[in-house]
């Protein structure tokens, strides 16, 4: 093992969460921060004391930023001194900064799924997206969407008619786009996939290891749609492997996940994140 | 900057104290973990709220382990959930584990002291201690050569008689050592020198920048005596000068702090310290 040049001014990082055994964060942080130099440590803490955990960071003048995975990305907008609008009304959040004992929280999953889109050459503008599930990180992409695309319309479906109705309500209450909801039957996804120029699944089908599950039957798939999973193990979901098929456009959720890790960075240090670094560390720690 | 291999499973130990800028502790603890690759990382929290930070602690699962300095190693106790009974005593701690959520507080700086001794060749057994100064060092180590050396005298000058008086009666109360107490005067002073077998400085006096100052006349030394100063900033204070220019054993209080790391390392990794790395990264950071 090589010595860190760890001294007394050494800023730390972390995710919270339980588990963190499978995080990618600390590989992925860390080599951003040894690929730029900076003096920043980032580990990982099986947290159930949320309260506890973020009052001790308030306290520890040197422990600079947090990653907040499941289960306390709600629970800890409760202990935080600052939180965006739009992060309130997402309803959650993933990144906490430390400013000189004031903690500010922050969501960067729908920003980084936007940047992915946008990446991935999905057009928004005056398009219509379909959202399968409506989940933590759907309402974090559907509210971005919503705000910061112009969409024509976004359609959510989800079998859970109770989150489903949450979100419709919050969207349309929090933003101006033209939001339309339904229960997910075989019949509301066959019409939505009849009008949808983007799709997004944030449902967990298809992820390790049911692998071999999708939402969407390829049947439905039209010429010129994009297909964006947020599921990124595999790399490659059997909803994109079949999209990819039909000769659509994909996006994987790797590149949310590492762009949503970029943002946090930047949060994290002030500067930028050497993102080929980190997309190097997450895809071979994934492949392998 | 070269990549420790932090994983998810890398556990953090720190300092706390205000300020800890000065710490040689991440150095020297970093520098030991490296050499056993061992997965710890150590930092510095600058902390004013030490609840907070304790409780933090607690919460954080990989958060294993706390050297606690000024001003917080009376304070600190009031937090955790376990204290040896001798550390009760002393009124101070300066090592914090955490077993699984449980905070256990111990003091390194007696038993520190108790092997420089040793080590240095001081006799104890059956020999009169003079120890100059009563602050949080010279309880623990008071309390340390009382219960686990069997002096023929303990004696204590000070020129602060409340605490003199408070540790002569805490000493009395809580060990069988034959203790004596007296106000810090030139004539106590030449009385005490005239039967001390082993003189111990726990006072400030000698320490950086006030390098020229020492507590006793070189003209009361007399041939055997072993005399040990807690100070390390110089490694080697005018008192410690003077004592070897006199032909006497002299013992650095560089020991004493190598010591308390050594035994903090045992108690954070469960493992015995790399006690020469500890050495050379301590001698190359104060002789620079």
């Amino acid at each position: 093992m090589q010595s860190r040049a760890i001294s007394t001014t050494t800023q730390l990082c972390a995710v919270i969460g339980n588990p963190v055994g499978h995080s990618l964060s600390p590989a992925l942080h860390n080599a951003a921060f040894d690929a730029l130099g900076l003096d920043f440590v980032y580990l990982a803490f099986q947290v159930e004391d949320v309260q506890s955990a973020l009052a001790g960071m308030r306290a520890l003048r040197n422990f600079r930023g947090m990653s907040v995975t499941i289960p306390h990305k709600i629970e800890a907008m409760r202990y935080l001194d600052e939180i965006a609008e739009v992060d309130r009304s997402i309803g959650s959040i993933n990144t906490i900064i430390n400013d000189n004992g004031r903690l500010i929280g922050l969501g960067t999953d729908g920003p980084g799924a936007l940047k992915a889109l946008v990446d991935g050459g999905a057009e928004l503008d005056g398009r219509n997206v379909l959202m399968l599930g409506c989940g933590g990180a759907a309402r974090a992409i559907a509210f971005t969407l919503a705000r910061n695309a112009r969409l024509a319309k976004l359609t959510l479906l989800d079998i859970n008619e109770a989150m489903l109705h949450g979100l419709a309500v919050d969207l349309k209450a929090g933003t101006t786009a033209r939001i339309e909801a339904e229960a997910l039957t075989d019949g509301s996804l066959g019409r939505a996939m009849g009008t949808a120029d983007v799709i997004i699944n944030c449902t967990p089908i298809g992820m390790h290891p049911k692998e071999d599950a999708s939402l969407v039957p390829a049947s439905l798939f039209r010429p010129g749609q994009v297909v964006f999973d947020i599921v990124y193990t595999p790399l490659e979901t059997r909803l994109l492997a079949d999209a990819r098929a039909a000769g659509l456009r994909v996006i994987s959720g790797v590149e949310m996940f590492i762009n949503q890790a970029v943002l946090q960075f930047r949060e994290f240090t002030g500067v930028d994140a050497p993102v080929e670094v980190m997309r190097r560390v997450v895809m071979e720690r994934l492949k392998s």
